[in-house]
């Protein structure tokens, strides 16, 4: 018989019948439907399609060592913050919210106290808090992966030669109360890259490419969940526009001039047990 | 207001309320729409999100000069022969059917008559046609571009140093009755290429990767809508399940045994006037 618009879907789910693993057979013949439901809807013409397949390519083409350029068409469809949200913890538990795309190297090793601003310039600041479990019992040992922007709005991976490599990232050990404290500089808002396919989408749509001001955390203890998150700067423009729409306002921490000229964020960060 | 479940697709669709361009700002909410369904359905693991963009990143990192892997998973989840079919035209017009990702170059002009096979082992065989209008008018100078695979199963750019450029590839002119003819070797069915993440898709999948012997062609004339086609090979394997779903039965022609110790073909193309 032949294919045709009213057996397409039903002969391609067919095909993925003998599909050993439960999951992924589900997974590819639930994208079936929902892909042709999308063309049936938009109904494509030829060159709409050979645009589509130009601009994944070149999608493609500008993912490397240190740039993922699918991670950022997922976040600027909504499409990672909503599977953060599908996967997050209780109401107990911070929030989480991105991975973003520039977790591509390995944070260094520091010190609690350390600073991970190599470079010295802007605004300095220490973060602090304490690593629990959601009833509150410290979580001595925890592990706090951290990376962030300059206050020029740039990882290290995006300006080899002008940062150090480990710049604006650190991973630290929590003390035997679970606590942390580490120095940086206050980082700036920034857009993502817009010299590739999805800044030129962004652009094509009238979205402007910002992020508010943020610093990344990755937090884990064993026996619990890990939480993928961020701090975000409380007077930071595009709090209420991320282009990535990872703000949540459980995140939003006030950097607080101190008396010893620097600024100083709280956080304190609960994770719920394992399942 | 924080991005949940249920507020995420209109969060994203907001967004993209700047769009100039009419169609674009449909393409890109109704995609939303769509994505965020399918990630509701399936409700994906970090994890398995994690999966879906590596095998994203490595489609394109194996798309080249002369390989289209989108266009390979777009044929295998049958979204090419879809947009096809939803593009085709009416019951008078020969039947199109996919691109496929190997016309990358372009054919050769040749004469009326010439072969395309530039080897010269293997069945022989002639096709032959006319191309007219639906209403049988003869469509003199009509253009047709023809590609195919070897009796071994691969076309030029999958064997370079091996068969010659433009081998199994030809762009004729048909003649002032609208008539062409060609020689060429009996393509062989073959599988889509399996080495990259397509062929693993198949593979995890339960699939065979193979496709009926087929010769692409392209028939165009001023005035009238271009067709994309095949002629399928009617004793070849594999018509029953083409990995790509391209197979009309309109389009499969029996390659006759003559006196003349070479197979012939005949295959008669109508074109719709353009709208």
């Amino acid at each position: 018989m032949d294919f045709t618009e009213d057996t397409a879907t039903a002969a391609v789910q067919e095909s993925f019948q003998n599909t050993s693993d439960p999951r992924l057979r589900e997974i590819v013949t639930t994208l079936t439907r929902h892909l042709h439901e999308f063309v049936r809807e938009i109904r494509p013409t030829q060159r709409e399609w050979g645009q589509a397949i130009e601009f994944l390519t070149a999608v493609g083409h500008t993912c490397d060592d240190t740039r993922q350029e699918f991670v950022l068409l997922s976040d600027v469809f909504g499409v990672s913050m909503l599977i953060e949200t599908i996967n997050g913890g209780d109401g107990d538990a911070t929030d989480g919210t991105v991975l973003g795309p520039f977790h591509m190297t390995e944070s260094p090793r520091r010190e609690l106290g350390d600073t991970i601003d190599l470079i010295g310039t802007g605004q300095q600041c220490e973060v602090s808090g304490t690593v629990t479990a959601v009833d509150g019992t410290p979580l001595a040992g925890a592990v706090i992966d951290v990376w962030q922007a300059t206050d020029h709005g740039f990882y290290d991976v995006q300006q080899p030669g002008i940062q150090p490599p480990g710049n604006g990232r650190g991973l630290f050990t929590a003390d035997d109360q679970g606590r942390f404290h580490f120095r940086t500089v206050v980082p700036s808002h920034y857009p993502i890259p817009t010299d590739g396919p999805i800044g030129r989408l962004l652009g094509a749509t009238g979205r402007h490419p910002y992020r508010p001001a943020h610093i990344h955390f990755i937090a884990s203890a064993p026996g619990y969940e890990t939480v993928t998150t961020h701090v975000f700067v409380a007077d930071s423009p595009y709090l209420d526009s991320d282009a990535v729409f990872a703000v949540k306002r459980s995140l939003v921490v006030d950097f607080v001039p101190g008396d010893d000229g620097i600024r100083h964020a709280a956080f304190d960060i609960a994770l719920e047990q394992a399942q």
